[in-house]
């Protein structure tokens, strides 16, 4: 006999993960699969990102912001891809000790974002593993057919752009790592904050998309440092690019710091996990997509150029001089 | 300055995951996301399931057959559904060991299947690990709009039917455990094999979702075993079934071990890993089921029936009695 047994996982989907998949089409995640209607005249896009304990966060980073991170550094690449979200996939590898004390947090952070991004759970499969906590996220994102922004797509002539501020992140993994940094940065307590949360949890930039779409002849999102992947930027694209290293936007604790240590600025432009957007515009578009920006809140500067090229992507000082980059860009490999 | 530098990542990507990026809207896997357009009138069916070195596979397992499984178990479910493959994501974590000699068949025995199921690579992420070989695949498949085949649909008169053989996979995981079974159980060597075989690679039955769709009331793939997913069918359906187990179908190899070990049938009936395609259809469209089953070199077998009820699922002998189960389910949790 065997009636009505639920397993262990089914438990916990229920528990934790059924709250967060508010799409009809989820089914309560009582079905093998999700079944979406895809929004007439429309591509999708897709995008897949995993993040392990260890390597992309700190096991004992906080539950929810572990999950936010998860899901918004998948959100991050449909914002420059000027898509927006019709939900996501979660697998969970998770080792023996992982309880509620660790599920409660890390579903109701998860529950958050998926609320506030307005991209619901779709379903996915919880594991065991004998090592770190992995979480990888699918996302499905939409766009009018044919309009996805490209990396490809930058021409001689365009301007560079990029949100928010750059190379907090690194710098707050820098202080995590380094317990007396943040004295010899003579950084205020909210200045450490800063940088520490900006490595914590990246702001996608979803806001932007509609106008990227609209302005941006080729965007991404830097994940992996501003250096390393504006070159991969300008190696599909065909065009090298000229960034006035000057201009490109910092945080005040991240100028205070640099102002302490002027070597920070190598760490700064080719740290990865900032998560904003890259874009080359039209010279004479930039205008309207800083207003666009700035009406959702967000900064968009301008930092350099894109000239006819081979894939290079110059950092230059003040007086014009190219900065040399020891590691233009992270990799795991 | 930073000209045209490739990171790891990149270089490992462009080398083993590209050539299976064979759809335009994977843009070589060289921008953030895939752009696909979906087909016209259609639903997506979307899935992810992830595998682990140790849990789900052996470290040591062909990698040709890892990749396989990792993507089959996702292919399996969409063939359950009704659904066509469009493409598929993928994650993988990497511990520092693993190079050349795992990636290279790894990424040939994706590639073979992402041939052979018409699903594409689309894109995904590669990371290390401290912990186990992880492998996280998301698939998207299509179905015309409303008809995914759902667990929920089971109706009483419905028969309940079963593609291929069930609990070989379970034995064959048994083999690899206990050297001694083998001998235990008289099976020659190619019923060994057979079993072993079944374990490491399932066989997806997507040449029967069309079929499905057309006549299946419920349908599900067994993952987690016949007897805890026919409970679950149950439960969603509101219904009852009663499954003979002398009509359950078999292979050669778990007959001849069933015979000499009468009480590996709970293995049969409750282990994992069948991919198998379970189905309740209405009493009059089984025949037509059925023919399209075996047009496509499928076996189909009815096993039992669905009546009203809420959520049982028995299992009884030739003379009507209740087989007892201990573990109705796998789960790791």
């Amino acid at each position: 006999m065997n009636e009505a047994v639920e397993s262990g996982e089914d438990r916990l989907i229920a528990r934790y993960f059924k709250p967060l998949a508010t799409h009809p089409g989820a089914f309560e995640l009582l079905d093998d699969a999700a079944a979406i209607a895809p929004p007439p005249g429309c591509d999708l896009v897709l995008k897949a990102d995993g993040i392990v304990a260890g390597m992309h966060f700190f096991p004992d980073d906080p539950p929810d912001l572990v999950a936010k991170k998860a899901l918004r550094v998948n959100l991050s690449d449909l914002a420059a891809k000027g898509a927006q979200p019709l939900g996501f996939l979660l697998t969970l590898a998770l080792p023996a000790e992982i309880g509620d004390a660790w599920l409660t947090p890390f579903a109701r952070g998860l529950g958050a974002d998926a609320a506030q991004f307005a991209c619901p759970l779709l379903g996915g499969d919880t594991d065991r593993t004998t090592g770190p906590i992995t979480i990888s996220i699918a996302v499905v994102g939409a766009v009018p057919h044919g309009k996805m922004v490209r990396r490809a797509g930058a021409k001689p002539g365009d301007r560079v752009v990029v949100t928010g501020t750059i190379g907090d992140a690194a710098l707050g993994l820098l202080l995590r790592r380094d317990g007396s940094a943040a004295a010899r940065w003579a950084l205020a307590e909210d200045q450490r904050d800063h940088l520490a949360n900006r490595y914590l949890v990246p702001e996608p930039r979803l806001a932007l998309a509609d106008g990227l779409r609209a302005h941006a002849s080729a965007a991404m999102d830097v994940s992996d440092g501003l250096a390393g992947d504006l070159a991969k930027l300008c190696r599909v694209s065909g065009v090298a690019t000229e960034i006035e290293v000057t201009r490109v936007p910092l945080s005040t604790a991240a100028r205070a710091a640099l102002a302490r240590e002027p070597a920070l600025i190598e760490t700064i432009i080719t740290g990865g996990d900032d998560y904003e957007v890259l874009a080359c515009v039209p010279a004479d578009a930039v205008e309207a997509l800083r207003r666009q920006a700035s009406a959702a809140g967000i900064a968009l500067t301008e930092i350099g150029t894109v000239a006819a090229g081979q894939g290079q992507a110059r950092f230059v000082d003040a007086r014009g001089k190219p900065l040399a980059l020891a590691h233009p860009s992270f990799s795991h490999f």
